[in-house]
């Protein structure tokens, strides 16, 4: 590496920690533009080894499918996809492709894709039935062959072989879903908030973050050595031997506290004067619940299992989810595990589901919508997780409910999942706890009502300030609108614990509220029952509850919901735990 | 027109009332996807001829911009646009597009897009600043070649001559913007709620409108004639002279039906019980005030500014929107008026604003968000409302506000706008009353802050419901779950209501709820002090109140209040209407 000059970059620190370490400038090709499509080449030769590589590659996929395709889908699947390879193979597909780079100097991807259209248009415009089906299988295998000719021109996450912090544009949960977490030392990337999915892994991993660098991005290479403060949301380039020597300092003093705080792992979440809340743990796989118990989480408050569903290419078959649930419940060694059912759609895409594409996807058709719609995708998951009750205290809670209809209807299917396994003679947990998410504003105001028929409430701060101040977490101009501290997102948490305290039920959360210290004495003056958090933040919101006096915090719970902004609020609390 | 078979469609009955009349079939030109630009034609002539005629408009277009740009923009920016003109008569540029059609029997489009990739291409790679500009408006000329070219293969709602149905995919406010309104018997769409834009329209106009018939729209041809009924949401192709007759008749009933009812427009909205309320109307523009008082409306309680934006292509002036706010008033002589300032963003866009794109922009970036970011944007609209108000009774009101500090910035901006003009020594009303919309869920939930402060609520159910609900109401998909009568939708009403009562200030409600004769016992029972609805409605809702006895519907309130779901409180009001 050439020795440059050091670089101070300002972002937003949304995970903690100093890390120290190499870029991974993460570029996965995306066929944006239609210049892409027009696109020329000075290297011809170069192009046609690229396009002679991808369509290799592309048989050796296509045969691999055929094979499974023939072992689970039937010999008419398998009948399609060796279409496509003859495809490959044919002299009006192939050839045509290599001459317009030869000839023309086209671009690989131009050659690609003028083929495809004049092969497919040809088949569309025929009144044939059968053809026209062909002009899709010839979309269809050009669609494979680009996504094989561009795999290498950027790179991928699973490429990782060594520790580094990876440098990216954003990070979509399919981008992350794959990453050997291991080895990630942190995050830094060009757009993003707080609460963003970026942000909420990080937090949950205990990866360093800064987010929203913008264009400076642009001037981080490959390589490029960073230090990385996920407190301050400083970015440093190319940093000289003094600068290095401070962080090195500033992370053994953080490796000092985490041992500091590791007493906490195996203490009681018990205020000065007696009063006990439940820690958990929010996972999105079961891995993430082997060692909880030994990081002080006494349960699993929510295990998010749209993971098990977004790193298959295909619907996970009843068994194995059952056997994730069983793993994750068995990880837990008899603490409670609350399964949150499929919550897809919004900024979590499925492939082989065919979601709409929406207007405002926060207010469309995801979670439970999309689930008492697709009723066997959810009757599935309820047989998984009945089953895997037979092996731990599993709870079920239902995500995006804004009313009691949907609410009755979810447990309806619960029911009828327990009865047909009861049919079948299949064992069980005797009584499983059915709750809800409350993330939608009416679900919240009519948490009284609720409480006559559920189990437990867990609050989902992310979507319920989302939809209680209008506005999206993710859109920089307007995030500045997102807190949990606004006034009235306190009043409906306050609202829902009330009602479940009055029906003799409980209430927990899983937003990142909880796991924010600076939340605590709100949260314990609100009389908070159980208190799901990523696992890295267990210890930190142990140790600053074992400090509190509870009936100081309900003292100033009552100040607080007479302030009118969300600054007020913080300062308020600030200044509490200051005192 | 040949003889073909009757044929009955069913769709969304959004807008009451049956006619009859003839199809006219709006396609727009849409340039959508990237094969448009990889196409061939059988008729080159034709489309050289195209080509030719789009750039002697192009060269009209451009000369009448460059007068007008001298005029109020300057030289510099007149230099640019006479630079446009020249590219257009450059042999680089005009000809290599003629040969595209002439040899290869490109389209006209595909030609274009051609070539402006290829010159501006080139400019783009020299490391000349002057020459990457030179490229900017190369594509720029290119765009305005491509918009003349396809302005004249579909058609435009500004083509229409005679009374006609528009059948649609979907009309957009700035579709709709500039329509002749006496021309339009009925609305038929392919997509669309019952609070979609189109929907809002048509009722505010008293148009029949059935919407969402999917693609049985395809079926109808332009000029087909059609028979239509906003009641029932059926259209029927091709009517043969029985069905004809049939819908002569209901037409007829109709039309008796709206004259009985003209006897409510001189009448007080009073219950048998001596209560009162005020009925005002919701107006998108200054002509629609004209008539009003005559209809019935003792007041304009919405007027949405923004059509008076979306109609220019350029932001209007102080003065033109001064003399638009001033003929309102003056149109409804004494009467009150509440002008909404600039709700703009979301689905309404402006050209001329350079919104972001969003992934939710419901959850975005729009309405007081935009116009406290863009200040100069609110004062010059709070000046000139100010201005106007020494013409009428004017009020004011913020849309979107999620919390205090947004309002309290906002009359901060009203107070400024205040001294600017006193200083310049311009007479005003010496008090206007400010008031802030209800639409989102925190500002509902925090009424009792708010009443100290604002002089007047308005609740804007559309909104409202959207996000209590976390529902978009566009969103076919999930539009089942928006409902007004939803229990959590009511309860914040109710909150609304008591608290400008405890606080001695008023609540008007300008959402499409205030003009359902459905909800009228309900929201006379919370104490609605003013009802601002579509002009269409307000004779039907005044002769409904009129026959309500206040402190039944006080008893059924409370009633309701108890009940759990949309459909339970539906059919209570109307049982109780019916007894």
């Amino acid at each position: 590496m050439t020795q440059t000059a050091e670089k101070h970059i300002q972002g937003l620190g949304v995970s903690e920690g100093v890390r120290i370490g190499k870029a991974f400038v993460y570029s996965p090709f995306r066929l944006s533009s239609e210049t892409d499509m027009e696109k020329k080449t000075d290297h011809p030769e170069q192009e046609l080894e690229r396009l002679q590589t991808a369509k290799e590659r592309c048989i050796a996929e296509l045969d691999a499918l055929i094979i499974r395709a023939q072992e689970t889908l039937g010999e008419e699947k398998a009948a399609i996809l060796k279409g496509q390879v003859s495809f490959l193979n044919d002299p009006s597909f192939y050839p045509p492709m290599q001459k317009l780079i030869q000839n023309d100097s086209w671009s690989a991807e131009t050659a690609i894709h003028r083929t495809v259209n004049q092969v497919a248009g040809l088949f569309e415009s025929m009144a044939n039935e059968y053809m026209r089906e062909r002009a899709a299988d010839v979309r269809d295998v050009g669609s494979r062959l680009m996504a094989q000719l561009v795999s290498h021109q950027g790179n991928r996450l699973s490429d990782i072989n060594e520790q580094v912090i990876i440098v990216a544009d954003d990070l979509s949960p399919s981008d992350t879903v794959q990453l050997d977490k291991q080895l990630v030392l942190g995050f830094v990337t060009r757009i993003g908030g707080k609460t963003s999915h970026t942000a909420i892994l990080a937090n949950s991993l205990g990866i360093a973050a800064v987010l929203g660098i913008g264009d400076a991005l642009d001037q981080i290479a490959h390589g490029n050595e960073l230090v990385l403060d996920g407190s301050t949301g400083e970015v440093i380039m190319n940093p000289d031997q003094a600068t290095i020597d401070v962080y090195l300092e500033k992370l053994q003093a953080e490796e000092a506290e985490r041992e500091r705080l590791l007493v906490y792992a195996d203490r009681a979440a018990v205020t000065t004067d007696g009063f006990t809340v439940e820690i958990a743990a929010n996972i999105g796989t079961p891995e993430e619940a082997e060692g909880l118990p030994g990081k002080g989480a006494e349960a699993v408050g929510l295990y998010r299992t749209e993971f098990l569903f977004m790193s298959q290419l295909e619907m996970p078959s009843e068994q194995t989810q059952y056997e994730a649930y069983r793993k994750t419940a068995e990880a837990m060694s008899g603490r409670p595990v609350i399964i949150r059912t499929l919550d897809i759609g919004g900024d979590k895409e499925l492939p082989y589901l065919d979601l709409p594409e929406e207007m405002n996807p926060f207010l469309g058709y995801r979670a439970i919508r999309l689930c008492l719609d697709r009723r066997e995708l959810l009757l599935t998951q309820l047989r998984a997780i009945l089953r895997a009750s037979a092996h731990g205290p599993l709870k079920i809670m239902f995500p995006m409910i804004s009313g009691l209809e949907e609410w009755r209807q979810a447990k309806g299917m619960y029911e009828e999942a327990r009865k047909q396994l009861t049919d079948e003679g299949v064992s069980m947990a005797d009584k499983i706890e059915l709750g809800i998410m409350i993330e939608i504003p009416s679900a919240a105001l009519m948490a009284d009502r609720f409480a006559k028929e559920v189990d437990f409430f867990s609050i989902g701060t992310n979507d319920l300030v989302q939809y209680t101040v209008a506005v999206d977490r993710m859109n920089e101009k307007v995030s500045y609108l997102y807190d949990y501290f606004h006034p009235a997102v306190i009043q409906l948490i306050k609202q829902v614990i009330d009602a479940s305290n009055r029906h003799g039920k409980w209430t927990g959360m899983c937003g990142s509220m909880a796991g924010d210290p600076l939340a605590a004495p709100l949260l314990l003056g609100l009389g908070l029952h159980e208190w799901s958090m990523s696992p890295t933040a267990i210890q930190k919101v142990k140790q600053t509850i074992t400090t509190l006096d509870r009936s100081a915090c309900i003292a100033l719970t009552g100040q607080i919901l007479e302030l009118d902004t969300p600054a007020e609020i913080r300062q308020a609390l600030a200044d509490f735990l200051n005192e």
